[in-house]
């Protein structure tokens, strides 16, 4: 097995895909978090100044869904030809591009606007998203494709306190078949023992925002 | 050769990678431009309410990194194992990252506001990001990984109207370095043949950006 350390925040964030996936394959990593204190000493040793980085046998990569896709091939959670990691790919954009909106409400520090962005992701963004993503889930028997877990039911479920942190509610309350649906995946085994296991301090919640969304110069 | 049909906007913006991939490839394809009169009409019938939309043998797929990174392999302009993708999808996220800041400058309707994202970008994005680009392509025999040309290369050039639009100038004319580098992968037989002969209405500018910009719901 390959030597393998992650480096994010203390934080469950966008780097908890990659998590979920090594403890999936029961491949043990070096779960290293920076501290904010620590932050600004740290930025600039990181490519382009961000986290998550992974180093592998040594070597560093970044980028959080180019390491999720790549340990997600490695370790059974892929698609099995070109076209099919095509079509998952779009699934995890997709996710992403959910992800964001939430992320805009979590980073605004005028509250008049954070207000009126989280009415936005209540009304719109999370009945058009969660309705697309149920129907996709159904037709794929339970997953968000071809009938058996890939990394972007990882993805999905590893994004779960990050919606809540954000938003001050589970999103999936209102959707019992997504609830079911992500409860499966987290019972599956590694990843329930990580999620069991993870430090508490998972959200952003309690950080100091402004200091990680400092300036990439 | 596949039967492929590109569906996006009458602009470059985020499609115009996967043009340039199939221009290098020499692979014919329809040329689908919706305008935006018709675009509140189309909008419901593409996956996630965005575009572009490809489809490819009568099948559709979404999500433009998704498909320039699909279409790339197919084309050999990809990486040659798992870990060269990941190294190559790395540098297409940070140039997407790139991206994303000139997109909040065209998109944000209050003119103070836009004038003060303008200005980030001017003062800081650009120097940041240009001064890593240059040093990766330096190190790389010219282009952005592994002394060939790869769809991080297309990308990049592809996104150079897009980005002239958003910020109102070319964004490399004081980057020497990377101004030939650019001219060079525009040179390329196939995209310089793609670039002399697409619509001249390239460029969002001219468009109504709120109708494009409406509710996914």
């Amino acid at each position: 097995m390959p030597d393998i350390k992650l480096t994010y925040f203390e934080t469950t964030g966008i780097a908890e895909a990659v998590r979920l996936i090594l403890s999936y394959a029961r491949q043990p990593f070096i779960d290293e978090r920076i501290t904010l204190d620590d932050w600004l000493d740290r930025k600039s040793e990181m490519p382009f100044g961000q986290v998550p980085v992974i180093e592998i046998d040594g070597k560093r990569y970044h980028q959080s869904m180019a390491i999720a896709r790549y340990l997600a091939k490695q370790y059974g959670l892929a698609g099995k030809d070109d076209k099919e990691n095509m079509e998952i790919d779009s699934i995890a954009y997709s996710i992403n591009d959910f992800r964001i909106f939430f992320t805009e409400v979590l980073w605004d520090t005028n509250p008049e606007e954070k207000a009126r962005k989280r009415d936005i992701v209540i009304k719109e963004k999370i009945p058009y998203f969660l309705e697309k993503f149920e129907k996709i889930i159904e037709e794929n028997g339970g997953f968000f494709y071809g009938n058996r877990v890939t990394w972007a039911d990882l993805m999905f479920v590893s994004l779960q306190p990050y919606f809540e942190v954000a938003i001050g509610f589970d999103i999936l309350q209102e959707y019992p078949f997504l609830k079911e649906y992500a409860d499966k995946i987290s019972e599956i085994p590694g990843i329930k023992e990580w999620i069991s296991k993870r430090p508490k301090k998972c959200c952003i919640r309690d950080l100091n925002i402004a200091s990680v969304n400092s300036s990439n110069s």
